[in-house]
């Protein structure tokens, strides 16, 4: 097993006016005083499942191996949803079993089911497990107690429904904006190997964009490039994409390429 | 006295857009640099003391015993109100002593008004004292100086105004909004013990509603519950009940009982 | 050479939403396991870089000796402007030579290009070097590794267009609104030792003060006084001033005085 960090991260839809994250905080640290504590946002918009996989799945590589990932938006909070321990390769994540650990269970190594109490608070509210069970746990979990003493093994995890882009029988590629950012990029589901080789086409929203940009700064009105977390991304120069071509999150982007029989 | 944590914790309405927070906390790390640092929220609305001593309140039984809060939203900074250390059984507070305390200070062991100069930086601006007076006197008491030290015992604090519901000659209570968080639930001022034993009715802005649900994933449209604070909380599922019903802070929530005599 | 202090700051214009911070923070913490890493603001207006020079400039002094500050609005990018680090006396900043670093190099001791990739990501994307570049620059500088180690010395910044106040040939001060706070403050670029000793009268979009306020809890409805950080400021008591006053960035701020031949 890798040894630990000496980090969590934390991924949540709480905002940052509430005193939500900071109880969270101050749970962890009663438990574990030596641990340094990442936010990575807490302004995923609530109950927003995929983009906070999609959030948590493009920061997580980042961190050191052994990091401990919790990610919490749970609308499913107070029902009979599973609460879990991922372990993979490099990381472990603590979170609702409700899809929103999709974007990073390729190499999963352990499943827990969370039902040993003796990691909870005491008691426990039915509205914020945030709090009661997911900091605990985490926080017990950064001090090197096994995963397996948290509660039993299972061999799957809730996924969310497929959201890789669709390929035509022509070869074309049916892409969609997961994701818009503070600057109004648009980030989509295609990764750079999802595209052809050379004589891109790209259609989103009526616009038309030729070929791919190495950069923001070095490109036209409207540009398309390969984001800074491998996904096709387009943005505008100086400007935010998503007022300015009034897109929003799911519509479709529609990839040719002048190599193709269209 | 009790032990340190370790943790300062920070309330304020700086916002995090400005450079104020950041100094802060470059004060603090320049006079005791092994200090954890977290922030419970710095998006109090501006000179809103009552909103800040319900965040505080709510989030600091889960920090760690001898943590340190500084609270700070501070419309009377440079006029005559008094700067405090409030010591707790479990923790301490630094603050202006205008009411910002005033859920805290139940278990009240000693109160000193900050008088002692040399724990401020040198100068002092008019305008800024938790840079200037608030996050020095915190950083020198997480190292373990005597909260005597820092200016002479007092015997009491500035209090809100009131804010428990009132209970009415039939038995009704009238309570109200005091929080709207994130996700649009509305927290009430009426504690799990303030309410009748069954039959609860709660009318708030012409609606309805019948008994408590256990948690938001349980329930009908419009629902209440004992929040993880254990305030009377009021929410739609998967929606925004202030925006849905149009409720504002201040708003009156009335609970009567099918088993009093209304 | 000045010890380092633990502390590396942030101050971007990326946001508390997205996956960027976050990532940062990884890369550093996988490098400087034993850092402390504060954020001065994320909430920089998306490529205003002279507002993050300024808000770096207000806080750093505050910071202790041997900080590194890290500081990226960098609409440039992927082309060929330069990152460097600056050392000063007190401090080292890590940043796009942009202009970003204009209000805190006075004091210069060396500048170095960052030209040697052994301290960079590998591979290294076109839009995000804040990831790629400055965090682990930074990172690696906060082991003890000399700044000379990281690329060629190099005598120039770029530095922001002028921005301090004009004075006219009767001795009026013309200058501007340079930020406005959480509060609707409006910091100008006139700085104390440039008003005139007695006599001073405000004026900006047709409204005129009289006098400096000692503080915002004693003064009229428009007030000006000398904020925090050593700036004139105007703001309304209890109020915000860019919002009554309709007030932006830019705009000018004249003062006169009672003793000069107006």
């Amino acid at each position: 097993m890798i040894m630990g960090s000496g980090v969590i991260t934390l991924t949540t839809d709480f905002g940052i006016s509430d005193a939500y994250v900071g109880a969270i905080k101050g749970v962890i640290l009663g438990i574990n005083p030596n641990i340094t504590i990442v936010d990575i946002s807490h302004e995923i918009e609530p109950r927003n499942i995929s983009q906070a996989a999609y959030i948590l799945s493009s920061a997580c590589p980042y961190f050191p191996d052994g990091t401990i990932h919790v990610a919490v938006v749970d609308p499913g909070v107070g029902s009979d949803r599973k609460a879990v321990i991922l372990r993979t390769a490099r990381a472990s994540f603590v979170a609702p079993d409700n899809g929103i650990l999709s974007y990073v269970a390729e190499d999963k190594v352990e499943i827990v089911n969370l039902t040993n109490r003796n990691f909870w608070l005491n008691p426990i509210s039915n509205t914020f497990h945030g709090r009661d069970i997911f900091a605990p746990v985490a926080a017990h979990l950064s001090l090197g107690i096994p995963s397996g003493d948290f509660g039993e093994a299972i061999s799957s995890l809730v996924e969310l429904p497929q959201s890789r882009p669709e390929v035509m029988a022509n070869g074309a590629i049916i892409g969609r904006v997961i994701h818009i950012d503070r600057f109004g990029n648009l980030i989509t589901n295609v990764k750079q190997s999802d595209l052809p080789a050379d004589g891109i086409i790209i259609e989103v929203k009526g616009y038309s964009i030729n070929g791919l940009n190495a950069s923001y700064a070095d490109g036209g009105e409207r540009l398309a490039l390969i984001g800074s977390d491998g996904n096709l991304e387009i943005g505008v120069r100086n400007g935010n994409a998503a007022d300015l071509l009034k897109i929003e999150c799911g519509d479709v982007v529609k990839i040719d390429s002048t190599s193709l029989n269209t």
